[in-house]
């Protein structure tokens, strides 16, 4: 088990009965001037728009709308102009992910004076990490990335097709996790937000520290979680059970506990980056084409079969004595379960028809995701281009 | 699922780098004055008393050894009394479970004039939750309570037969979990601290929300992750892997996480407390004692079979179409790993050599731990009498 630290002061506020009654001095006892930020029409068409302002009619509310799904620069350099112009006091996040990814940035960004890409790569000598960071309250609508309670944040810049992470030194300070609020969600965002959220608890488990069983065990209880919700609130959208369960599970996959003993090999999300910076598809739907391709390909490396094995006994609930074949069958598993939620499954079906970027994308996955060194089994750029390759046809199937 | 508020600022600096490095730091942060809390010799003996003396040689240091197993009221007074003479700015509890309980009542007591034991039964006005609180920051030395990452306590009143816990305003500040300091924690008190982990566990496993998929998923991995290690910790006292398991199973089986979306109905910790209050046991022992037979008992409610089932396949890997049957295999497994860490299984190992005063007990752990409104199945003085009078005899097994 690896030594590690952890320290993650989100309060959280989980269920129905928290916004009316605890909202306003959430945000005010940060201060009067609140940047509201949120994306497109959803929330006043659910009329959680109207809600909000009216919890907030005290307050001096300047408003950024418009944050688009895969954050982009723009709206963070919007973002930053507005936080300086009515020295912003608390920015009020309400939508998914991408919102609150980009309220993270503008919060560092006001206590900057140059282009808050700059942050995100760390470049010209900036870095969040020393900077003040406007405290961020969210109201979430969708299960997915975590953000709700980590420090992380994913912005993309379109003109240079980079898509990156960045951790600032604060989780939010006050995230409202209600379900019912997540009921609206359309199946196929569900199913990226479900995919997302397995990959990342995968991504976390298949991890080269061995001894790390508490970690892993609670990784296998959550994607069992997952893997049982996200078909009921397909089927069944206003299931407050499983829109509980997937909202909880997001959270608990990405608020830094269950990998807080880890090595740290994170691969499939670098490889996705770069699919979404080239293309802008929708990042779950992304990792949920690459997931089964790479473990297909990770698979040959034989010194995985005993974890592969185990994935497949304590999450898939399967058994026998092969380990080599129990390890396949979750491969498979994995990929039927992804399929089974009506998510495109090849990368033709989401627009990208040919390798024409792979050469690029995939030495930007291996450099960015230093996956030749750190990935739970090394990938190159060579790897990583067949990885791609892999996802252009249909599964060829975990046991071919 | 239930609706809950989460917030834990614990900082946690896990593993073996951390404490020579960033001890000084941590405890500084808070000011000058610091008392120091421990148990008996045994940090003495390690080296550890010398080790922190001299990292922080150049505080001012005021000293409150000497707090025993199942913390004595007369301890919190003392370190009241310390803590207001010196104006203790922040106290170091350097220990087990015992020392930081007693170390989170001293640093409320400090704002209070009256007897603490007003802080812990709420009496004469006293509330924790009004009142400031000396920050903590802790060295833990064995893996057991969790309240290395929690906001309570339990304290004992010899006098009065009475051990109850308390919740404060904070959680420690900061905690050092270093595994190899608990590489000389001899196999009973191994033992004991993994049965009291196992406990926290069952506690909030057996739950009346059962659309908490999440929450137990995780649960059933940590109890497979202390099942796996605690033999190993037993047989092999300085195995790293084996102590860091445990150490963190420990805190994460009762930081707040895995029962947040819980009703909350523990039931075994309520009657073991009137054991240790009356007789001064180890605690974790008689829990050791009193779950099977409180498994034992609920498992004649046929409404429980399905959980109890679902135990079997998730933590005992048993497998099988008839889940009554899995379900009492479960319980008899439970039974077996206890006794395997060779832990006492009967009351009369621990000294308890007659029902004298089960009447009392099983009035008072109904009455304090609500057991009859809250209890995950309803436990009346009767029952609760019962489940001592079982601890009296061999366990009859699950399957008799």
């Amino acid at each position: 088990m690896q030594d590690f630290k952890f320290h993650n002061p989100t309060d959280i506020r989980f269920g129905r009965n928290h916004i009316d009654a605890e909202l306003h001095d959430a945000v005010a006892q940060f201060g009067n001037n609140v940047l509201f930020v949120y994306g497109g029409q959803s929330i006043k068409k659910s009329g959680l728009y109207d809600r909000v302002k009216g919890l907030l009619a005290d307050l001096n509310i300047v408003e950024l709308g418009g944050v688009e799904p895969n954050p982009k620069l723009a709206s963070v350099q919007e973002g930053q102009r507005l936080a300086k112009e009515h020295d912003i006091d608390v920015i009020l996040a309400v939508g998914g992910g991408s919102v609150v990814d980009a309220s993270k940035v503008i919060g560092s960004a006001k206590f900057y004076e140059g282009d808050p890409w700059d942050l995100v790569i760390k470049a010209n000598g900036a870095d969040r990490n020393v900077l003040p960071q406007v405290p961020i309250v969210d109201i979430l609508t969708l299960s997915a990335t975590g953000t709700e309670m980590n420090f992380g944040s994913v912005i993309t810049n379109p003109e240079t097709h980079e898509k990156y992470g960045t951790q600032g030194p604060n989780s939010p300070a006050v995230s409202f996790l209600d379900p019912e609020l997540t009921e609206t969600v359309p199946a196929r965002q569900t199913a990226a937000g479900s995919i997302d959220i397995f990959s990342h608890l995968t991504e976390q488990y298949f991890d080269r520290d061995d001894a790390n069983d508490a970690s892993k065990g609670m990784i296998e209880g959550l994607m069992r979680a997952v893997i049982k919700w996200a078909p009921v609130a397909i089927a069944d959208p206003t299931n407050y059970d499983a829109r509980a369960n997937l909202m909880w599970t997001a959270t608990m996959a990405l608020n830094g506990l269950v990998g807080a003993a880890n090595e740290g090999g994170w691969t499939v999300h670098a490889l996705e980056h770069e699919l979404s910076a080239y293309y802008d598809i929708t990042h779950g739907i992304g990792l949920g084409i690459l997931t089964p391709r790479w473990m297909d390909w990770v698979l040959e490396d034989k010194s995985t079969v005993a974890l592969f094995a185990r994935f497949a006994r304590n999450v898939w609930a399967l058994s026998g004595d092969d380990d080599a074949q129990l390890a396949r069958d979750a491969v498979q598993k994995t990929y039927d379960w992804i399929a089974s939620l009506g998510a495109e499954m090849t990368l033709p079906e989401v627009g990208i028809k040919d390798d024409t970027y792979f050469e690029a994308m995939a030495a930007n996955a291996v450099d960015h995701g230093k996956l030749i060194k750190r990935g739970y089994v090394p990938v190159t750029p060579a790897d990583a281009q067949r990885i791609y390759r892999d996802s252009l046809v249909a599964f060829r199937g975990a046991n071919n």
